[in-house]
């Protein structure tokens, strides 16, 4: 990721041009641990926020995304933007993936960053995704 | 539905207590037709729209939700509450439980509809859901 890419996600102070929802609630399978499972969703929101301190991305723990099958699980959100939700993600392998599709959403005017723009494990990741809600809204439009 | 649970739920004019995003492009698999297969998504978002004229509750057709798999997809949403993605919804079957559990969303304080509220179709169909975005945020939180 560059360093003109996190400024240009840092300029929205107040609020913040991407908020990472990180599920810590997601049980991955382990056999060699006493209870067969760990919660990587924990690792992973504690180095995404070690990494994106100062960056003007936020990174908030959520105790469960109801995805469940598919750890770890994240969400791209911001006002007025789609929202992403990814799954099958691994801290040690996807760390700068998620940062640098993070920024790439951050600069984005919508949330949809161009298919080719993004990395692998977001193509191949995706769970669904949810639209901005319209900004003038009468009852049944 | 009861009609008190529309009124509750149209008190919102201008922002509705619950919109509902219904995904127009999954494709249900049907041997029947030419093609293959048709588009329930469409047929379920003209029901709910008629069904919730003058409700207060809005109903937004979508392009494509990227769940593709469990057509129907629908997500619930409002300002400052949790998004809810439901999918393996069909119109002859849930109308009622869709239109019931949007009332329900709209009624609600965040989103959250305890769990022995929710009607069983959304019980089994939760896809996802994404948290609201914190009021107040800096960088870094």
């Amino acid at each position: 990721m560059l360093d003109s890419d996190l400024a240009l996600a840092s300029d929205a102070a107040q609020q913040p041009g991407c908020t990472i929802h990180v599920c810590t609630a997601c049980r991955r399978q382990r056999a060699d641990l006493p209870d067969g499972y760990d919660q990587p969703g924990i690792g992973l929101a504690a180095a995404l926020g070690k990494r994106l301190a100062g960056s003007g991305l936020a990174v908030v723990p959520v105790e469960c995304l109801a995805v469940c099958r598919r750890p770890c699980t994240i969400a791209l959100a911001a006002n007025g933007k789609w929202t992403y939700l990814i799954g099958d993600l691994d801290a040690g392998l996807h760390l700068d993936e998620i940062v640098g599709a993070a920024a790439s959403f951050a600069a984005s005017a919508n949330g949809i960053v161009p298919w080719k723009e993004r990395p692998a494990s977001f193509r191949k990741g995706v769970v669904a995704r949810v639209p901005p809600l319209p900004r003038r809204q009468g009852p049944d439009k």
